[in-house]
């Protein structure tokens, strides 16, 4: 960990929360290389903690039609919309891992319609981000634009689901000045290097 | 449950659930008198229903600096700049109930800066409206403004939490187009008779 | 009248007015059991309050296409828009008692995209909103789209009409600080209690 | 008049017309040398066309502490934010003669916060543009920061008066692509020819 | 000159200037009969005034399929969009000449879709204000809207490149609080006297 | 040169390209190991190209009050606001080299209020974001903003001509579809590896 803040709320000591925290953690460790800070944030309130990574287990490792970098460019595309640096730099990160594409964060960071992505992708993220930025004005037109474009009304809960999630993750980040890890910022991009 | 769709998703029947969360549903209508909608929507993924309502009860039941009216201001106020029917609705019936003023609902849906509020209210909602409709502004300004006017840390992070979690259930409702129940439109507007 | 200002500028006692406007507020009560806030707060200029009322009747009292219910829908539906406390709580309780439905109020309040009402209605609501909150952008488009639903150019006349009365009554009521009298919270909510 | 529509609404004979709108439109035109094309536009709706003018002139003819420029300045500006071509060009010929400046009119219509005024008509034109294009925000500092300008109270109601006057009126005019008469442009440009 | 600045920054005297700057500056007085400030205020660089120039020179004088009205009315447009006094006045005169029409720089200023123009200059009006309004949202649709309206793919160049000019002059403008010179105002206005 | 093209508008052959356009080019390709490709796009019109990179050399080469890095702060994060791919990705290289910070560049782009940087960065990147994104509303308050900050006028001059540039380079980007090349993504991380 670093010495500079990672959030402006106080962050508990490792040792001083309840067993299924610190199990959660170090699982995390054990898999990642290192502890990503939302674990440590949210650990000041072990309820809501356990709560949130319930809920982001129940969708985002959810088995379904939408691919895992699918899930991500929802991620980062709507947290970009929120200007929420913690979750574009982590899932930045994750979608350049599970699209197996350096330059994907990048570009669904700035601006997805000219990201490297086909239409079905594209119309989903339109959907996303509609939801996300103007949620008065989501309604069955958008639903069916999914559908016509091959999605199931299962799909369509997922995506709404995951721009619902983040909606509350960006607003958490801000609200505690979470800082990303600086481990985040370089993962994945390994395979784009100019050779 | 009335006729007319409660949700644009498929709503599960209640002997279709797994135990907990018709548990959960009986004891909701036991107290409340009928099954608030979000229940039978949501129910739909039992995992989602779990972490939702667990995030819930983690925030708006825990014992804290914010009186449960407070709470509810948020509710109503963030849940109205996002135009969300079942929120405000069903909202602004509690707000009238723990704010023993039948109007509460109504001014703080409209605009809360001239609602029956006081100093310390107003300075909650207008950070939680920051937080709900410009995140990326909110910052350490808006953090020493809730602090200057006595609210706790603690406090400051109920509600930003508060607002995060609406940010999240206003584009569930959206998404699922859910109907707030026809009873809560009158709920708590008794005592304000002309008489 | 009670004691907290209805407006943040001086009223003028009853007694003080000239006749004619008077008699139109004793009518006001006579017929309605108390006197909507709006005509003593007006009454302070009984040129504009002259003004204002016959503009009123000349539009909202006249034989037309529009029932009185779509009527209050465009009152309530753009004074929402511009988060109006009085005409949104006054022109509810209309909206409540002429669509014969006590739901409604607070439906087009909130959203009207998802109120219960039909086709006509939200396309009607959708051209009035636009006319209120984006004028520059209302053309020939829009004119054409509310003759194709059957409404009759006077109609749309009507509609823009009472689009642009309550663009003046909004600021008026913003300006004055003008308060909904407790009365209407409540009119037309009877029959929609849960039996 | 000219050929081409100066509305896209019927407008009705001069000869059709019940005779006080005559009289008001004879009047106008003995004065002026030509009939502003609101007098026609409006006459469609006699009711209407009497309460509009009579608010018009209960406000904009009233002697009280803004200068005829002054209100032509609200009116400018107010209606440039709408994007309002008749109000503009109308009011803006007006501006110019009554301001005795002949830029003034293009000025306050592009760029309030550039043009040749004063701190006082600053600070007036500041408050007009917040209640003409964000009204719910509109409130106590405004007003207090008028009256720290010099403002009395009824010159307040005067500034927030024609706001909303205009908020009517512009609307009005886009509803029926109101056509500015053609001598509007160029009225009080005279003396800013380079000699 | 006049007395009043023309800049907030300081304007260097002619007789400091490289000879290029006069000279371009002299033939310019010669042509028009005046200095615009633009010169003056942009001589402070000597560097960025000749790469500004050039540019303007590249796109402004380019023979092509925009006439040179069709431009004007591209830099009034956009420029209208970002409250800019010194190009909506100086081009606004561009216009009324170049259009030989008194009166379509104000109407281009205040609200292109009401001007006199044809729907060639709308669907160019419309796209140019995209992309200097939100350029994030142009793309491929717009191109082919332009395309589908007779445009060549070097006229859509021209289009957004002059967009994009005047996105840069608007920015120098407002930064250096640039004065248009009064000669601007009345400009091609003569020929619209009403006889 | 990848397959893809790198724009949507025709790019020239380098061998059919004037002279001196070609000696830029090959002096860039030298200097950074490839072309970028707004050389390729721009090339499309020389004169423009000309003009385009005798601006960018008069502003971003110039030796003044502002380093490197803060000028590349003020591009990154106002072609960020314009959601500009070419210009956030290909300057946030450049703002990674100069800043020396390998984390600068994203940090920029998705929040300059949470980034690695002092006071005196974020008040420049304040006011460089208001030029840009509202610039009718940059005037003397934020003129002396920067002044206190200890810019000096001629410091404010390059912000406000960065900003204005980029204004016009991301929309030509926006307009051509310009690809960053492959190889900015990467450049400057190196150092950001975890160990």
């Amino acid at each position: 960990m670093r010495e500079s803040p990672i959030s402006r709320f106080d962050v508990p000591a490792l040792d001083a929360l309840p067993p299924d925290l610190c199990e959660r953690i170090e699982a995390v460790r054990a898999k990642t290389g290192f502890v990503p800070n939302v674990f440590l944030v949210l650990a000041r309130r072990p309820d809501e903690f356990r709560a949130f990574f319930a809920y982001y287990d129940a969708l985002m490792l959810r088995e379904g039609g939408l691919s895992k970098a699918e899930k991500e460019m929802i991620v980062v595309a709507t947290s970009a919309a929120n200007q929420c640096p913690y979750c574009v730099v982590a899932h930045g990160a994750l979608l350049r891992l599970f699209g197996k594409n350096p330059r994907l964060g990048d570009q669904i960071a700035i601006n997805y319609r000219t990201a490297e992505i086909g239409p079905r992708q594209r119309i989903m993220l339109a959907a996303a981000l509609k939801l996300a930025e103007a949620p008065q004005t989501f309604g069955e037109d958008d639903i069916q634009a999914l559908l016509a474009e091959g999605f199931s009304r299962d799909d369509v809960w997922d995506i709404g689901g995951i721009v619902g999630l983040f909606a509350l993750s960006n607003r958490l980040a801000h609200l505690s000045d979470m800082r990303p890890n600086d481990e985040f910022y370089n993962l994945g991009r390994a395979d784009s290097r100019p050779e």
